[in-house]
């Protein structure tokens, strides 16, 4: 793992693949021992086969989160670029711009996929914050 | 579980039963010890959420099996008609009497996705008996 992103080796079976992942996060819930995990929700879109492997890694990742006793929520991506950069259609640069600015960082984050990751928590603290406010004029 | 089914409650949140198809399924590969899995490969048909939830849950087991040192071998629906009922277009109907018969069974087996199961094992084991033998002329 690097720069939380787990990456595994494309030449391995994907089968040997998914266990390196399923452990990865293993660990990382174990460590890291989150109440809430976020993720983004599995649309079909182009590509058939990128499809069904983010399916299959995605509910690895709930499997292993919800045995945890950790909650799950799953956001889809119009709703994270919408809390994130303000509008559903936002790129995958402009959501890494809003991220960085966000965090108030110097550097845009690398990989982009550590932004979208980022964007998908701040999404979730985003909806909590508009969930606790209720109803009230507070 | 019944009749070698894993069966979850719809109306209980995804990740829940996610991580209740995880711990069966580690449990019978605890308890059974298989040298080999042998599973459908996921394809995208009709259904996009059907697709998603059955990669998902595909995803799952075969990481399971991997992480118990099980080889996992996938089988497309057509290679599985094919060797079971000897040719690619069976229907589900069809596919379940096949089953029967090679079992020698005095009944169809109920439910009818338990004989889709055992008509994946069959095609690992005509696949295995063709790799045996190879080039030679025994």
């Amino acid at each position: 793992m690097s720069a939380g992103v787990i990456r595994t080796d494309p030449a391995t079976e994907r089968p040997v693949r998914l266990a390196e992942i399923q452990r990865e996060i293993r660990e990382l819930i174990t460590d890291l021992r989150p109440d809430v995990l976020a993720i983004e929700r599995v649309f079909f879109q182009h590509n058939v086969r990128t499809a069904m492997a983010v399916a299959m890694v995605s509910g690895i990742v709930m499997a292993e989160a919800s045995a945890a006793g950790c909650d799950v929520v799953e956001y889809s991506p119009n709703e994270i670029k919408q809390a994130v950069a303000g509008w559903g259609a936002a790129d995958k640069l402009q959501v890494g711009q809003m991220v960085q600015t966000l965090l108030g960082l110097a550097e845009p984050l690398r990989p982009p996929d550590t932004a979208d990751a980022v964007a998908i928590a701040l999404c979730h603290l985003a909806r909590q914050r508009v969930g606790a406010s209720g109803g009230s004029v507070r």
